[in-house]
């Protein structure tokens, strides 16, 4: 039996500076005061739906069960893309489908899936055309933390968009794959996995080629490499990240979102 | 009857790294650790009064009847500028009357206006003379967003100070407005309202000369046009503002803040 | 007798873009939804474990007693560096030992420290390498808010690991102090306090060199003199301040973090 346990986080593009997220706040509080409202980014970069996947997928299963996630990455707002809310390892997500969680899914089917079609729970003032974060999502949003089910909001649909998100390619060699994130350190964050890596990697020795630069440290934590040193490390959400130690890893060897990353595995006599 | 409801906003330029906010928030806990406490923006301009009025503004309405909103930007603090606190529209505001609360009135009166005088509401252990926010205004708030009146927190006065916010020219022709802020997607908000332009347009075309540009497309929401295109719409907050689909209008057409904008209404024959 | 009050404050250099902060809180809410959470700064800037220090200084004290402060700043994370937790003043603090506490002591002992080696209270899931902030100390810092004892998160240890922070240097014509901290505003913050001005100023008038500047005006506030105009004075933390009325100190006089900064004091004949 779901239940909703009050928390609501809120990812967003909308920056902190203009009072977009209070104006959804507020709208949320004067459904239910109780709330307990939970920040996870506004500073996803302007529509970057990509970039706002990749980091409610990493922070949403830190939550317990029963929290409602309220995602707002939203271009093509006004246009045909649906509003919907789906259920997925018990937790809820509200937002636009246009592909912000498709990565939580990996793969799998939501639990549930909504179109949300019933302008009954939206903002009763009235829904402006240009911002459905305050006037649909976060009045959908705070109703269900607050016991809405997820029936009553909307109408059943199969699925959800999902986004290219292409995995690494990978032979007997080794692995391509890409640089997914830059974070506020500097690391870069790739998107080849840790059982990935495990199931090609067979106990041999590997290189790692990023940018202009030619890795060989495989470290557990960034304090096993000297400071300055460079090292290949899997990180807390089990993603190979190229960091290095106490210093930006993006800035010293010049890699931005979107590099290649070649993991080369060594035979015996190489 | 008047009773405030536990939400307690904040609106600053204090920024989010040196902990000024946190100070003030730490306070008022200590006051009731029961408060809901909910950042509006720190990130107003350091000193702009004109920008932190425009953002409370906007915001307050999303919050419900009751709500207690605390707004800092105050270049003038330790000068002879009065700490208020008012009521508006079932809400209450608290900060210094420099302007910073002129835009919520818009040409109303203020249905109650104190000045702060009464020190034993203030913070105990010493009022510093840089940092009213901590040391008078955090504890007001707190304490009317706890039941304090505001007969009690201080004395009577008529008015507030109003900012000179100049209002929009216009005649037979057209409305010369300018932009009065530029949000994080480049959107360009004017000081030009939904109502006046329907006054005046009379259902003629109309063209938008805004910077080097001339923008003839008038849409509801951003997705109408096609990406990378201008665009002119009514916001969520019923402001004329320019924007281009998936792409910051400021940038591209290269409008600041303060640009003026026209616009030219079309005759028939024209 | 000693007991928290479930508010918990964050200072950590996180940002708040990548969603590591939501991921603390998501651990703490799972072990107590009723939690106060209060950001600090989660701008600190990376790795600097001194401006860390400086604002957790400031900062606690505006908090009751029973609060809860974590504070992240672990450019050590994965090493030999300990995780430690400590009350000071009837508040608890809880990070790791590499000098984040030692300002907050200064020079005083802490009423109690432990060394966090009790994995029991930590994150059950597994405890990553690199995320301490996820798997250690939010979740002890959630218990400690939520009622467990330090004795029972730890083992008791005499002392915390003490930053060398250098006092100013002083004699009987003036101080020599530096720049520790430049706010939002601009403003020159300096490691020279109240008190040792005060005792050796003996009612003599001063002039402040700092950067290529002489700034003989002091004020009780920013307003005391005109805009544009530097002035010395005690800021809300009774530290030494360099600052210009309405403007930024550090732009416009070319003051930068660590610059040292001379008091001289001037004898009648002068």
């Amino acid at each position: 039996m779901f239940a909703t346990n009050g928390i609501l986080t809120l990812t967003t593009d909308f920056g902190t500076q203009d009072g977009y997220v209070a104006a959804m706040k507020g709208v949320m509080m004067g459904i239910n005061p109780d709330l307990k409202l939970v920040d996870v980014s506004h500073h996803v970069a302007p529509h970057d739906i990509m970039e706002g996947a990749f980091i409610l997928r990493n922070v949403a299963e830190a939550f317990p069960a029963g929290t409602v996630h309220l995602a707002v990455v939203d271009p093509g707002v006004g246009s045909e893309r649906k509003p919907i809310a789906m259920r997925h390892h018990n937790q809820l997500f509200v937002g636009p489908d246009n592909g912000l969680f498709s990565l939580l899914l990996a793969g799998e089917e939501a639990e549930q899936v909504v179109v949300l079609d019933q302008p009954r729970f939206w903002r009763q003032d009235d829904v402006s055309a240009t911002f459905h974060g305050r006037d649909i999502f976060a009045p959908i949003a705070a109703r269900l933390a607050s016991g809405l089910s997820l029936s009553s909001a909307g109408t059943p649909v199969d699925q959800i968009k999902s986004l290219l998100w292409a995995l690494p390619i990978s032979d007997e060699q080794g692995i391509q794959g890409w640089v997914v994130h830059i974070d506020r350190f500097g690391n870069c964050i790739t998107n080849i996995t840790r059982d990935q890596f495990d199931a090609h990697r067979q106990e041999r020795d590997f290189k790692c080629y990023a940018g202009s630069s030619i890795i060989a440290s495989n470290s557990e934590t960034y304090s096993d490499v000297e400071p300055g040193e460079a090292t290949v490390l899997f990180n807390s959400q089990d993603s190979l990240e190229i960091a290095i130690h106490q210093g930006s890893a993006s800035q010293m060897l010049d890699i931005r979102k979107g590099a290649p990353v070649n993991i080369l595995f060594m035979d015996d006599k190489s």
